[in-house]
């Protein structure tokens, strides 16, 4: 990679973390928490896809479903009840569990696999608030569990390449990043008015919580560094979002004055993207965040601009078999849960931001 | 353009404001004031080009200087100091003068070409604070002459489409803007340290106000909208920037809740760029501002993503024609001094925020 762009071709996609077979590991076996078009259009094919995970279990809240899900997984899949899962039943059955439930409920699904001794794959953003996320964190700390929050970008590879070329210094010294992601939440994903997004017990806040922390946290994982602070507003124009913010613009401040602005919105034409520039070149990635798309890598330095079309990865897939290999090689983990509940403080400190109208340092 | 994409490819440099052919109007003889890279490069071979302008008059600081310039140009221009301009020497050659010396001595010969009835184009920002463009914008007012401040960007046809395409509906609603623009300043367009943009009392402000305007300007051309209130951050790494800001990151709000958020940097690697999201499209130009570039428009809507090259105009000639057809016509000017005046007032807001840590309105 160091500064030459025509290994970024040969390597777009590879998995520089996988310094181990998968084939060589032992098989992860999951307890899928939470069955929403999510985790049946995404997570299911994507553990039946590959080759060190398993979908063993799946939990939701009623028998029937459990059942009926389960029948549809490639295997042996057992269904059970979110009651079924905290009286241990199946616990033999899996090695860890995804939890991809509302926000406000991961903490409780956490608890109980933590009692059992599963590692746990946590869905961002962590909790509704951050006490909650940081009582998730020492919950799996005591419990001697792994833990990793769901940031599918940190194992997206147009992601890891830019974030490679940047530590190569083909930016020079960054010096500020944009970043997107909108979406018309009511079209195109859930016109349901009563989903558990638009409600602030269940999610703890709007299109920040679902889709700001993309550009957010991929501002951190690009720039290696954390936010100092921040400043936002939030509206929202649709009634769908009295009660969580629908749209939200703000800017995170991170050491060395380094400026990230980014917008999120549940009501905007589908955008997003991540570029951060700097004194000698710029590196963005454009479609960015959303799956299934052909990403765009471009970079520009010198005199030159280039642009790298990557094919779509199962970005799923590559999280699932980051966190396998990862837990079964005994390596890092990223993001861990420390990591995640810094995006739970900086995303709170946005809302303080935009009550006072001013900036508010990041704890 | 009415939500049809096509007639953007015939029609995507079409001057639609030119109701007149410019051979029928009576030439518009400028005095040229001020004598650096832009003038000798940029604006001195768009009026030799245009069939409406003459550069007839070139003004600066010295006999030599201003002879010499004067006989490099095509015609029988005169070449002046700024002293014999104040004097009226050559008062009969020009109709009207073209101000593109360092921020604050605009004032001084804004106030001079009105004494003697001459018309303005004057370069932006207006002058180096809002009290002094306030002035300037009254001098003109009072002795009936015209004003229009330089705006390039709103002669630049992909960007008159692009406020086209957004008028018509193509974005629904706006719901936010991402503009940026910045350049190696001290490698690529001026490595002196003792130049004008760097001292505070000649340009009023550093990158912000050099720059920064174009997005603030271009956001505000494509809304059809003015600031309310504004936020930001200025910050220099390079000593040449001590008493100006070298860097700044600042996010304006509009009305409706629409925030635009802006970059400009005078130490980071060249990029420029303006998108407008809403509800349902996206409406960009990248490169938008450095002149010379191939522009792309570039539109998201329903399904579709259309990028549209398009051909680098001279965007001087474009400019001085704009203004020498709507003067000959009597028709309005765009942008006028008020028009002006509120980007000064926003800028001051910025760095007013900048200092506050918070969020500014603007007057």
């Amino acid at each position: 990679m160091r500064e030459r762009l025509h290994p970024v071709l040969d390597g777009v996609c590879e998995r520089d973390w996988e310094t181990e077979p998968l084939e060589r590991l032992e098989p992860m076996r999951f307890a899928v928490i939470g069955v929403g078009w999510f985790t049946r259009g995404r997570a299911l094919p994507a553990l039946e896809a590959s080759e060190v995970c398993e979908p063993s279990v799946v939990v939701t809240s009623s028998e029937a479903k459990a059942e009926r899900v389960a029948s549809e997984v490639d295997g042996d899949a057992r269904g059970i009840t979110y009651d079924q899962f905290h009286e241990g039943v199946a616990a033999d059955a899996y090695d860890a569990v995804y939890v991809v439930t509302p926000n406000a409920l991961h903490l409780e699904y956490v608890e109980t696999a933590a009692d059992f001794g599963k590692h746990v794959l946590c869905e961002k953003p962590m909790e509704r608030d951050s006490a909650r996320a940081a009582t998730l964190r020492e919950t799996c700390a005591d419990a001697g569990v792994e833990l990793m929050v769901a940031y599918r970008m940190h194992t997206e590879p147009t992601v890891r390449r830019a974030r490679e070329l940047i530590e190569a210094g083909v930016v020079g010294e960054p010096m500020e990043v944009r970043g997107t992601m909108s979406q018309r939440l009511l079209d195109r994903i859930n016109a349901d008015p009563d989903q558990w997004r638009l409600d602030p017990e269940l999610a703890g806040g709007g299109a920040l919580f679902d889709i700001g922390l993309y550009p957010l946290n991929t501002a951190r994982f690009l720039l290696d560094a954390d936010p100092v602070a921040v400043t936002g507003r939030t509206r929202s124009s649709h009634d769908a979002f009295d009660e969580v913010d629908e749209t939200v613009s703000f800017t995170v401040e991170f050491p060395d004055d380094v400026y990230a602005s980014c917008f999120a919105s549940h009501n905007a034409r589908q955008s997003s993207c991540i570029y951060v520039t700097g004194t000698e070149g710029r590196v963005g990635v454009e479609p960015a965040f959303f799956q299934d798309q052909q990403r765009t890598l471009r970079v520009s330095r010198g005199g030159g601009r280039a642009s790298v079309d990557v094919t779509a990865v199962d970005q799923m897939l590559e999280e699932f078999d980051y966190f396998a290999h990862q837990v079964r090689t005994g390596g890092p983990l990223y993001a861990d849960g420390s990591h995640g509940l810094v995006d739970m403080h900086a995303m709170e400190a946005v809302y303080e931001a935009d009550e006072r109208g001013r900036w508010v340092d990041v704890e």
